[in-house]
């Protein structure tokens, strides 16, 4: 049984996953968390599945290897290519991922039983959403939309405006314009969160945006109170690693955190 | 002494160094070429100089272990944190990068003695271009401007419309609404000549377009001649090496190197 003082560790491919660490540190503000951006590998959506279990695998084994309670991947890409992967790697350790919680979301959000997924082009190419959809609802249809863009845009802060309006109506009006069209938006990248004003604006009326970050974080909140694993702390903290350039990960991650982030409050790691 | 018919190693940190292997082909006919885009840890351009560094070497390490007679760093991030190590590491290997190409024909093209340089983050702070232009001439002013977006859209084949336009006019209005404003435009990253044409479409008449491509394949040319090592062949050939994903390096990478590539075409390495 681990320490229920212990930290929960989350990992990202970098600056993304933090807005999952911001609903974590809402839901549980008793709870320690220690971060782990992979900064020098990102993007994840990009890459092979085989690049991003192996990249998953160690940045899990750094987390482990400090301590922690409980495992939280907080990016799609790694989640879909690696979970069962880290379950047997880390076969005590309870690990949970952003694709089961999101998909749950969207399922509960939809009248129609039409979801529109938009995420990476690693992300859609491994169906994880699609499978994760289809195992919660057989008669749920699913439009899965790849958005490699929008993480760029996120990342250089450019979160309303024409630019990424227009960006938005490229990869969704189509989807949006078919006979019986998705009622949900699901976001299926932790960087998208950031762009969910923008997003509603070009998306017809009615439709409502799902992302995974609340939800996540209630599945943790169940699973600590489920294995008796919650804090006793009154009062948590954070602790950021990052594989590459602090500085960079402080200031593009404070528009994902939704705080500031100092440089100084990161402490640079190798993997 | 190498040998003559020993191709020539050109490596980037994913497909934009496609753009210099496409300038390169056109001015060689009779060389071969050893293409390597390090896919499974682009971008270069948002990391930093230390991990830049690593990478760079283990890149090149890579071709010389194939054999080449010479090495062309076709990306402007490792060209500016690495080229003075890599020289060091391969002490017989002309190694040649694309900032002092770029920066001469910078300085060539400017009449007013202003000129914007616009890059990746990565670049445009380790100020290669900066220092670079500042050794060919001490009266030229330098306006340096960073475009991380641009890499995206370039990969997204995004290189034309409003999208690209309005991110151009974002990145580059302020500069050239200057006082003075520059006269000649340097396109520091390898991804950015494929924006070419909608970047001229909001620069002020007048402004020239200048990138490495071409005198880096000049730079090439003559150093082969000083050397006694230009090709014996007729007819050259390319072979591509990719770290990940060598369907998207064929599929993206067709739209920087100006023909189709299959992915059958590309070999998938580990450095």
């Amino acid at each position: 049984m681990p320490d229920r003082s212990l930290p929960i560790g989350v990992f990202d491919s970098g600056v993304g996953g933090l807005t999952v660490l911001a609903a974590l540190e809402a839901a549980l503000p008793g709870e320690r968390f220690l971060y782990l951006g992979d900064t020098a590998r990102l993007p994840y959506g990009t890459k092979s599945p085989a690049s991003v279990a192996r990249y998953a695998s160690q940045c899990a084994g750094a987390l482990v290897a400090r301590g922690i309670k409980l495992l939280v991947v907080a990016c799609n890409t790694a989640a879909s290519a690696a979970l069962p992967a880290l379950a047997r790697q880390f076969p005590t350790l309870p690990v949970i991922g952003v694709v089961e919680p999101g998909a749950a979301a969207a399922v509960a959000a939809t009248r129609s039983g039409h979801i529109a997924v938009i995420a990476t082009e690693g992300t859609i190419r491994a169906g994880a959403y699609q499978a994760a959809i289809g195992a919660l609802s057989s008669d749920v249809r699913v439009t899965a939309l790849s958005g490699s863009l929008f993480v760029a845009l996120a990342e250089e802060g450019w979160t309303e405006g024409p630019i990424v309006e227009l960006a938005a109506r490229r990869y969704l009006d189509a989807a949006f314009a078919q006979p019986l069209p998705p009622d949900t938006l699901l976001l299926g990248c932790t960087h998208f969160p950031v762009l969910g004003r923008a997003l509603a604006g070009v998306l017809p009326a009615g439709v409502t945006l799902v992302d995974s970050a609340a939800t996540t974080a209630r599945a943790v909140a169940q699973l600590l109170a489920q294995r008796g694993l919650a804090s006793p702390l009154a009062v948590g903290a954070t602790h950021f690693l990052a594989t590459d350039g602090p500085e960079r990960f402080a200031r593009v991650g404070s528009i994902f955190l939704g705080r500031p982030l100092l440089a100084a409050e990161v402490e640079l790691v190798d993997v």
